[in-house]
């Protein structure tokens, strides 16, 4: 633990955003990282701002992230790694600026703004040697990872459902078309590349395939845009059919009225199924064939030790969303400083989820038929 | 109040039955009913017993129903009204038999084996001048009925999606190869028709459509059966659209590991979101655009009073799955002694549940393909 | 089950009534009696209204209990048992009429109006040779049994603590000068004898008695009457100490704001603690030391044999107020037709619901100081 | 927001304490502090240890806290402010000595080890001219706070009842014979002072005393020591007269078998009542008397904007118990520097704890008699 604390640096997330903020606090809670360099804004008067407000030395708050790249490379006290909370279309770009430099990346979901990016993206990723984090922050919340464990240890048996629902009601109205700076580029195809799809789509996707382990042979379903004038799909059905005769469903929607922010997975398998909710993250339940219903809570009894070890407080001490995503930055630094974390999403879930936008759309387009996955 | 009491018939429900019983429960709470006659079983033996256990005259006592609708036709106090509960394939056998002789029907749901027979039964009960009730009784709880009714209202706007689920567990093992009669004939084609579908998806079908008033114009999706050995589906997975551009989603598992009777309606619309999970009877959840998500309690603020009138016990005093198969009852009685009773299950309800079948049949067999309702 | 029916008589329970008519639905539920007689009202009009709604001959509907007693002993085809429904005074000078005449009682509970008129029914019940069954229905729940099976077992351990409350909202206003006739009479201290100690207190304290299995060593406590101009008690708070250095906490209110009928019970032991909501009656919850909380549902796994046999209905299909309350009058069936049924409440349970009051007066007239129990 | 990071020294907290990082993180969640000095430990290796993984430069690694007042005092760039997260009983000697040298102080509740003890720090805050904020978290939560205002504004009309509830299991067994650093001097009366009345009980009375605004007249109640051999106490119950009539009750428990850390709060008015569970912080309900109970939730529709404004993410992301600890951090460090605020807990509520200990402890040497509480 006396390991030296890395040298972050951010791209994105001056005053104003919402998941720059989010990111910081994930990287200061577990005190691994100091902020010391940012291109919060490409408005120099926001930039210096930010940077002021973030306590960033000025000559190293920057308008241009190409610049940031070039010249932290340069200096020899310069960024270990790069937090990217840009609009998507900036993801890739920014990354491999970045990588190109040596300078490890922990860059916001979806990955960017379709597969063939991605792709490009994932040979940059391998050529540089440098470690590259996707922030599906959901799948490092401790009953999530301890969903996980249990699916691997045959807990449910043979898996026949997957049921993933990912339900928001904020765009219930053309947000976009306000003064919310994160709804208007999110409902700007150019800068978001997917809407629903894209946002939360890829975390409900990224959720069923970590805690699963499994990849489907074929999907189907369709884009929805459910509110007239918006340019993006807000809405997606999906069905999935994997090799061992297991089915899944997704359903994402920002036009869901009244949900918040209600993320769930519901997994049927032989022996057990089990059930999450996002909102309620400190329990996880189980419903065995035959035995009754239990909930496993965060530190309590029945959790492994090895996810146990996650926790920052004891159980019915509820840790929420933030300590969630702090633990993406806590195996980040983690893994740049020598430890293996095969948990820890990146290049490979990005990919995917690219290419579960790429398949709805190919499906949607022709009336939602089943289409290969890979 | 003071009208007499309607002499009620039973074909089916002998020793050993389930929904024999819980027929008859419904018929006494409401004390509109007096059980005088029985083909209980055909089996003279367990009729006998059948009959003496619930205080049925030896006379009227039958071991054919082809012969307990003609006596009791011929009888001055012969019944008015003959419940069916027998396995599926006998049901419109049954009813014809009864019909034709000017008898009253209450029929155990699905209608019968398919659609063709749906329709046989429909001419039949159009020309007998007699009543036909499909105890479709989840349609029938009061929450179920103000969910409806608010939908009516228009107070969840628009809707967007519904998305209905009936899990159970119970047939996570072969069941039907053991004593339990009912998982026996649930399991054989020949008398039950189809599997999960008509058992659980057809239940599932009609609360969707009670509470939308809605019919799709296009379904699709598959039939399944998870366990091996197997003749019939235990699983249907089920998508529908309808004209107004809004989207449905059915799950119906009888092996859905761990679950007991879950049956959930979930609806969105442009306004509100609603959901009811028929385990937790006496309270509805409305989620509005733009205000806190609210319960209502049965009989509690709130409750229409339409439906207010329908409740047993004051609010807080649950009432459960035998109160809303008594509605049914209840209504039942109303209309045969001369009351209108629009929202009763009948006829077209059965007709509907055999098209949901026949058509995800279609679909199913075209690998999933969409297929026009009508 | 092929055991005739029972000849039932009711006093009191016409029209307007509200617990007279769950009476009648909890005797037919089973079907285990026969309504042939009743003195539902002293008002000659509204007595033979309700018997003919009720379908009871004309010449058995009485208008005074003590013709009733008297008449109904004579006949060949009198009644064998009589359900009273009265306000509180009322009950035991009608259960003495009846028993005088070797009748079986079933009487609503509390008792009567206080202690004294307790030990002289509780006389006449033991020189009567009948039976004398008293419905405090809650303690007949499936998992109330379950609970009191399982604390009988030395699953909780030793017992630390017991919390029950029972909360109420409906007397927040003054509903007693309104056309509420049940309020009226529960608001009249020369009918009711006490308030919420006496309507909702006594099934609190007997649910905490009939699980746990302990009687208290001494009380304390006060009856408050929170809404000003009111006669009687609308509130009770409650302390007990057991001889075991168990502790126990008792709060009884019908001035509860938006509290529907929620009584909870909720037990620490050594070894794992339980809690017992009401409104949701078909649950159980299990909080062991050392391993993850869990439901035991009504007919699920887990649940005693001895108790599944009280379901009517399989594990998923709610079960409610009225079943609880139709299980003791199947119980009092059976115990007037000779089988032993310990479970049942009865004179015991009804005379220390009349401790109860009397301790607490005691209690609260000496500003809350501990009083003995015995 | 570019005010300067205060410079935060500790005492306490070093390798194998819970509470010390739990303070440390709460401190570095916005930002606001440098973590600079500390006397993690009396024991020169753990110590420098301790401050070695925690960043402190070694010469700002105390083994006294007396020296470490003292040099940090002397220094330019000395502490701010000190965190204490020190047993109990050196936190009235450690406050002192940090206050007597101009240094800002917050304190891990409880404040100390008893009322005498807390008089004299009264003073030395007041004659400081220093801020002492005390850690009582819990009143920092969204929904808390929510809470408070609905209740300030009369939402729930005249309060009635204030029940308050605090379960742990934890102290179910001897923890304090084993490795548990936490455990062991808990249970030491020369350290803790109290037990569960100090740990917990002081918890759920400040609470209580919050969101209502009101204090008692009298007090009532019983410590009690269930876990033989065990010298404090590990339960508590009391009660709490108000002069407006209203009654309160307390339970706070570390031997409730099962429980993790249940601290529930739930208030009865005359127009509403609300309810709060510490283990769902996102959510507050509230049960109108004339309409259906509804559910507010963290930064959703309904909540003040003022208390919103101090949720980091949107509704539906949860926060939980490191976010209310950190509200306190935040709002320690405005009234630092300069700002006004009038909700965070302090010497106030540091003295009444240690009353209610004191009043308890009376009320229990007279068998739980009234006790004045002024």
């Amino acid at each position: 633990m006396s390991a030296r604390r890395l040298r972050l640096g951010m791209v994105g997330g001056g005053e104003g955003a919402f998941i720059g903020a989010v990111h910081r606090i994930a990287a200061r809670l577990d005190d691994r990282y100091d902020l010391v360099a940012g291109a919060f804004s490409s408005n120099p008067e926001v930039a210096t701002r930010s940077g002021d407000a973030l306590h960033v030395a000025a000559d190293r708050c920057y308008t241009r992230w190409e610049v940031m790249a070039e010249r932290e490379a340069a200096r020899d006290d310069g960024i270990d790694v790069v937090a990217i909370v840009t609009p998507n279309h900036l993801h890739v770009p920014v990354a491999r600026a970045f990588l190109a430099k040596g300078i490890h990346v922990i860059c916001d979901k979806p990955l960017g703004l379709n597969l063939a990016e991605g792709h490009i993206l994932a040979e940059d990723v391998a050529r540089s040697g440098c470690h590259f984090v996707l922030t599906h922050n959901y799948s490092a919340l401790p009953m999530v990872r301890e969903a996980q464990r249990r699916v691997a240890a045959g807990e449910l048996g043979e898996i026949r459902s997957i049921e993933v629902t990912y339900l928001q009601g904020w765009l219930n109205e053309r947000a976009e078309l306000g003064d919310n700076k994160q709804a208007r580029w999110r409902a700007d195809p150019l800068r978001a590349g997917a809407g629903a799809a894209g946002d939360i789509g890829t975390h409900a996707w990224q959720l069923a395939a970590f805690v699963t382990g499994m990849s489907p042979e074929a999907v189907r379903g369709e884009l929805l845009t459910r509110v007239a004038g918006r340019q993006l799909d807000d809405e997606v059905f999906a069905e999935m059919r994997y090799a061992s005769g297991a089915r899944g469903r997704l359903w994402a929607s920002q036009v869901a009225t009244g949900h918040e922010n209600d993320l769930r997975l519901h997994i049927v398998g032989t022996r057990a199924s089990l059930t999450f909710c996002q909102q309620q993250p400190n329990q996880l339940t189980l419903l065995p064939h035959d035995a009754p219903a239990f909930t496993v809570t965060r530190n309590g009894h029945g959790m492994s030790a090895a996810v146990a070890q996650q926790c920052r407080t004891p159980a019915g001490h509820p840790e929420g969303y933030l300590e969630g995503f702090a633990q993406i930055y806590r195996e980040a630094a983690d893994l740049i400083q020598g430890k293996p974390m095969p948990l820890l999403p990146g290049i490979v879930d990005g990919i995917a989820g690219m290419q579960f936008i790429a398949r709805l759309r190919e499906s949607s387009a022709q009336g939602g038929s089943w289409v290969t996955w890979a």
